[in-house]
């Protein structure tokens, strides 16, 4: 026997939303549980993925088991398709695995044609009521199916309107609606070349085929991109019997929700017209009434609807959104599915609903989007200028917040300015050197670059609002202003930016703070029971380690020590560090640079509290820290006493065809090993002066960056022990530490039982394994990517969602490896994917400790934690 | 039981080498057949490894041991070491398991002291020969295991000859020698602080000590280094029975090889010095006389040693090298050693080996190295011309061969000149756009980059001689000269430059062609017999794919098609594709380089016979293609109606980052689809026409490169087959075609199951796999793996040597899962690898159906493919 591919709804349940859709399975659960559903069958996903296998044809056996499944619900019914006694209307609906709500088509009161609609008007003795379902028919049809476009039927309808002098479509007779009906089957021909079909069954075919087409429409394939869905998932074909709520005063259509999605109150929300079908109360000609009106319109409706939605929440145990429609005063349910709401709410429902005995913490927690809570994290504007203000340009929504300030244009320009009020930095793009005015700005602004250039990286680590290649903006950094939209701005004078959004806007809107209720840490404490996988953060400062604490993060688990050289009073000794002759002289600068570096770390043991801190060696390429003005360069040459050529040479000299593959990270070490023996030295004595000034018994981690090879961790590992252990003789102190290494290139992912043998801790860097895995420069991916995802070959951003079929093997390959060697190795992920909800439950199930990701998203992470601990029970 | 750390003689054989050293298993081999061997032990190389293991000490378990097998020496020899009676003296020498000569240290005559020297001298008879003997051994011990060095004794010596006015040391009379002892151990005293050991004990630990840490100085490391020797292979320590060559006239020592090793004629060849120890004939103040003469110096021991030599021949079947000590006329082997030879007498000893019956084909391709061959493939410069020239300057041996030539310092000049006699093409760094200039050369001389740099890899393709990062050169490109050493060369005058030995001349040095006997190609029809391995080339013209043929490649494995756009009269066209505003400019450009495209593919399909053709499509980023230089902008802007700005703005923008993971590869095509219809359609066009002109039946093979995912994959595939099929039906031909892709991306390995449902057959690309597999950017490497070599944590260059043990993880990985999904798909490689022995072996061992290598390594693939397939029975 063949597969199956249609089902009827009695056939189903909620668990076949895979096979059935969304749609599809809760209208056979609805069915099942007694609910009032207007009966029909669904035809499968698998179906339209033969549809698509097959060039976009739907196969002979699927087109017969179609028309036995229609013989079953005329049965059913007892009505039949194109029958002149008791002819059945159908709708044929799309319907996902997941909810894509407006994305792909619908067909409503299929099966009409001449026939047909006189057996309606008569049967019903309302004429008007058929004909307004022909002209309807003709309408979607036509649109949907042969992709006539909708314009030149609502110009017809405008033009009846106009004629007749009236602005309603419901003041339109059965005689207007009838002369519609021919006007549009002619306007059909033309614009086609054939006659509308007569044929139900032809209809039907035909509107099967325009559903699994419109899979692949381009919303739909951005949609699915913004959300991640699959392209082989495909669609399923929901085919149900009509209900009518255009059959008159007694009848109509809504939408609603059982709890309010945008506060999570208990109290059911929502619209409705009478009179209407469907589309009718979205189209806002009418202005829908709200749901509690029904209940005076028609009290036996209400009634059944809010049981039919206390009857669906408990049933689902969620927050229903829910489609009816009332014929004749009876209730039909045509759609329900979980309820789309803001996190406010989500928080709110999560913890109503554990207090009402509806769900478990295990359960209520899996309702909420991890993602979510980062609007809760950040500043937003006030709602109300909000609605007054207009965007002058939208760029990428690259770190989210609101933002206002007085706009400069260099990194000195800002951190100036910040000192007397709210500050935007506007760059083309930012530079490792723009870190001081990125941190003393509310925002942040680029012309150019993606959601993971510099910019967008180093603001989401920050916590700051950044808007990134708004392209709009024109910067004259020489004459201090830019123009954007035809309007200039001049240094100082104020714009606002949304980083949520990617809106920017000329002029101050004024921010709200964002307000955590108490339902937000109610959340939060069930998910820190619930979770096994730790959660870190990444930080480089005490500010910041502050932040990840009052977060929630248990420890540290990624500080950057290349950032803290960029202060003005520490670039220029790194700079003579680095461009030194001779390893004297290196070693003469790195001295100076001792005691800042001792200062960071114990800055961040303190704010830390004795818990753990993963500190990494210098990392970047050493010519991220060179002069690239000549101004620079001048100032450089005389501080060491050489010509301005020569330091233009070594500069040039430093310079990398692909840096990122470059001098860094642990090579650094390598071939000047004394630049780790400083940080070491720093390391060591920062842990002893705060374990001795607050007695705490901190065990620094020291991770060496960009090992591919477990001779070159040993060589570098050694210059660490070495100090270390030199140092901590010296002080007579009692310290134990731990060296560790970052996995993040390929290499030490597959060498790792090597590696193992001197790592004490692994932790993997994704963004840098991802980059080699893949062989994407992050700098300059956004060149193609975007083709990537127009031509569906990729679904997602791997710099964003870990990629765990192909990085993801990597990773589970090292941690398997590295346990091998030495059973109790600690693990975790620093990249950025580690506040990433489907990554975090990755890292969960192959078994790593811990998670660390920016202090903003350390709530997420511990969210997405817990709810991996109860997917994976 | 413990380790057992010591052998006798007596206890090893020859295939003992890991755990004994070369040096020693040999010693222990010419024992158990019955050669005058001085008996002795060997220290093997594990007790090296545990003595760096243990911080260099030598453990008192080992110490222990040695003594015990000391004592049993005493009992073989009946002699005792120190003893007054009888005293044994014995030599230390080290023995790794690969033949390192000159590399580690040798100390003679150990026992020694003024006791036993007075005791030598009187059983003796000959006190010269006794303080001779002590003399030597102050001297060698003081600088081997004290490291006092020579210099101080050397002049000591030379003071002693001047006082007594004789030029050479047999001149000294035992009285001189006896003073110059006395005379070394003050010097010794003074230098070390303490008095020279006296006890026989004390010296030899003392000497053990010394070899072992021999090991790891640094002539060692680099020896070990440019010889591929692992770090922890260790070497063994021999303790031998001194015999003396220096107790009067029928007394001697000398080194002889089997057969000559530079012309491979089956005569003894080598040298001996009568009355002198082994130093003597290394260090040149006497002349020694060659091997024939020993036949009238002392016939007897001439003819004990031919014997040796045959016996030693027919036992080892191969060519060897011998140290021989003749004691009071009485012939001691001291060690034999497989020689080393020239690749031609090493292919004339195994032609000649065969016909002798000494052994089997299979064995006498064991025999010759296949890196060997490079020498006979090239133009040499004519020995005695180069006996006489003086090098102005060494660079890099990049790319082998000699070449001559008036000196360009343009891709232009050097072309327009090549007209007009041979040319060398001398730049800072060649690029992209130099090739034309490169091909028009007979030799690339350049003042930058490494042996990986674009100069060296594409010289090394093109089979050109080069040098490269010659720093000493130094180009005035305005002006038109070079200054090299002092001396300025203008534009047209001529320099010679080696590729072999990095050696650059000023003036003409006259080369002379390869000669390949006909030895040579009888090898490599034994070898083409024994393979099971498939060597293509890799070829980008016909002249390349001609060349590869004569050279014995089966099909080319890669042809590339990006160096087919530099020619001046495609450059321009392809600036205006890529510099396109719409796809129709684009697709216009692309119009006028079909024509080209497909002649250069009928050029190659015709030159290779039929043969199969592996086409790669458009591979690197295309703003390799831009023009660099205003003057070449402006012509562009000209051409293409566009202002220079304009250009330059477009310039800017196709700028990289990391260009080497950017937007090149097939994720062209993904972007610009027109450009893969192009590529698809000149070369089924090509196909379709030589197969007509000449009656061939060309499958081509489609490559589409940097895949990384399968959809990536079919979507271009998808374009390549659209665009082949119509061809095909247009032209009404018929022809198969295949398509398949580089694994060159980390991840295409890990998705390898996944890709080979598209792909018909993988070439794996290990350079860029390496390169992103280790995270190096070959072009920016050399600024830190000297350090790597140096610090002994690389021992081999992986753009060189495959890396089996992590890249080849993927190579093996994506073999496996591509087999698992398409049973009969092909894989071969087409690295530069792919000419590298050990990597050939590799590539046969993990099942690759061919390795595709450059023209003028097709030799050494088919010969080392041979020796894998031998290896591996």
């Amino acid at each position: 026997m063949g597969k199956k591919y249609v089902y009827l709804f009695s056939e189903g349940n909620a668990d076949m939303r895979e096979l059935l859709g969304g749609k599809g399975a809760n209208l056979a659960e609805m069915t099942n549980i007694g609910l009032p559903v207007p009966q029909g069958f669904t035809i499968t996903t698998e179906a339209c993925n033969r549809y698509y296998a097959d060039g976009q044809q739907i196969a002979p056996e699927i087109e017969e088991e179609i028309f036995t499944y229609l013989r079953k619900l005329e049965e059913i019914t007892g009505k039949k398709l194109g029958n002149k006694e008791n002819p059945l209307l159908v709708s044929v609906r799309s319907g996902a695995r997941a909810s894509m709500p407006g994305m792909m088509d619908t067909i409503l009161n299929l099966g009409i044609n001449e026939d047909v609609v006189e057996v309606m008007a008569r049967k019903s003795n309302n004429p008007r009521w058929a004909w307004d379902c022909y002209r309807r028919f003709i309408q979607m049809y036509s649109d949907v199916v042969m992709e006539v476009g909708k314009g030149y039927f609502e110009e017809l309808i405008a033009e009846a309107k106009a004629r007749k002098g009236v602005k309603l479509d419901t003041e339109l007779t059965a005689e207007d609606l009838k002369e519609l009906a021919f006007a549009f089957k002619a306007e059909y021909k033309e614009k086609v070349g054939s006659d509308f079909p007569t044929d139900p069954n032809e209809q039907l075919m035909g509107a099967v085929k325009a559903v699994f087409r419109s899979w692949n429409n381009a919303r739909a394939i951005a949609y699915r991109r913004m959300n991640d869905i699959p392209a082989d998932w495909g669609t399923a074909v929901n085919v149900q019997m009509m209900v009518f709520g255009n059959m008159g005063d007694d009848c109509g259509t809504g939408v609603a929700f059982s709890r309010d999605p945008a506060t999570g109150e208990n109290t059911l929300y929502g619209e409705f017209l009478m009179n209407a079908q469907g589309e009718d109360v979205v189209a806002g000609v009418r202005t829908p009434q709200t749901i509690d009106q029904l209940h005076e319109t028609n009290p036996v409706a209400y009634e059944q609807f809010a049981k039919c939605a206390k009857d669906l929440e408990k049933h689902y145990k969620d927050l229903q959104d829910m489609e009816f429609t009332i014929e004749n005063s009876k209730l039909y349910m045509l759609q329900c599915r979980n309820g789309k709401r803001t996190a406010f709410a989500a928080l709110k429902i999560a913890v109503d609903m554990v207090e009402e005995g509806l769900c478990t913490r295990e359960e209520a927690i899996l309702k909420i989007e991890p993602n979510q809570l980062n609007s809760l994290l950040h500043p937003q504007f006030d709602p109300a200028a909000l609605r007054e203000a207009v965007p002058v340009a939208n760029g990428l929504a690259a770190s989210p917040g609101a933002a206002c300030g007085g706009v400069y244009f260099t990194s000195e320009s800002a951190r100036d300015a910040a000192a007397h009020g709210p500050v935007l930095l506007v760059r083309n793009e930012t530079t490792t050197e723009d870190i001081e005015g990125m941190a003393a700005s509310q925002g942040i602004l680029t012309a150019t670059g993606g959601r993971t250039s510099h910019a967008a990286v180093v603001a989401r680590g920050m916590g700051t609002c950044c808007v990134s290649g708004c392209a709009a903006v024109r910067i004259n950094e020489k004459e201090k202003y830019l123009t954007v939209g035809g309007v200039r701005v001049n240094e100082g004078e104020f714009m606002s930016i949304d980083g949520s959004t990617g809106n920017v806007y000329v002029g101050k809107l004024p921010t709200v703070d964002a307000t955590v209720s108490g339902d937000f840490a109610t959340v939060m404490a069930w998910a820190d029971e619930i979770r096994t996988l730790g959660v870190c953060a990444n930080a480089d400062t005490p500010r910041d380690a502050a932040r990840a604490l009052e977060l929630g993060a248990e420890g540290i688990g990624l500080t950057r020590t290349e950032h803290m050289f960029f202060d003005l009073d520490r670039i220029p000794v790194m700079r003579r560090m680095i461009l030194s002759d001779t390893e004297e002289q290196r070693r003469e600068a790195l001295a100076q640079l001792l005691p800042m570096q001792r200062g960071d770390f114990e800055g961040i043991f303190k704010a830390m509290g004795g818990r753990p801190v993963t500190i990494r060696l210098l990392d970047p390429p050493l010519h991220e820290f060179l002069p690239t003005t000549t101004g620079e360069m001048e100032l450089l040459a005389r501080d060491m006493g050489k010509t301005l050529a020569e330091i233009e040479d070594r500069c040039k000299a430093l310079h990398e065809t692909n840096p990122m593959m470059g001098h860094r990270g642990c090579r650094l070490p390598v071939t000047y090993p004394e630049i780790a023996e400083m940080q070491a030295q720093a390391i060591i004595e920062a842990a002893i002066n705060v374990n001795a000034e607050c007695g705490y018994s901190i065990v620094p981690q020291i991770m060496i960056p960009l090992v591919c090879e477990v001779r070159e961790l040993r060589y570098v590992k050694n210059i660490v022990t070495a100090t270390a252990d030199k140092v901590i003789a010296q002080r007579g102190a009692t310290l134990r530490y731990e060296v560790g290494t970052m996995i993040e290139i390929p290499r030490a992912a597959l060498m790792a039982d090597a590696i193992a043998e001197e790592a004490e801790f692994f932790s993997f860097g994704t963004n840098d394994l991802t980059q080699m895995t893949f062989g994407f420069s992050r700098d300059d991916a956004a060149k193609f990517l975007p083709s990537y995802y127009e031509k569906n070959i990729f679904e997602q951003d791997p710099f964003e969602k870990l990629d765990q079929s192909g990085v993801g093997q990597l990773v589970e390959m090292a941690a398997r490896k590295g346990r091998a060697t030495r059973p109790n190795i600690h693990m975790g992920i620093c990249g950025e994917h580690g506040g990433e909800p489907s990554s975090v439950e990755f890292c969960h199930r192959v078994g790593l400790d811990y998670v660390s990701c920016s202090p903003f998203r350390v709530p997420i992470a511990r969210l997405a934690a817990a709810q991996a601990a109860v997917k994976n029970r």
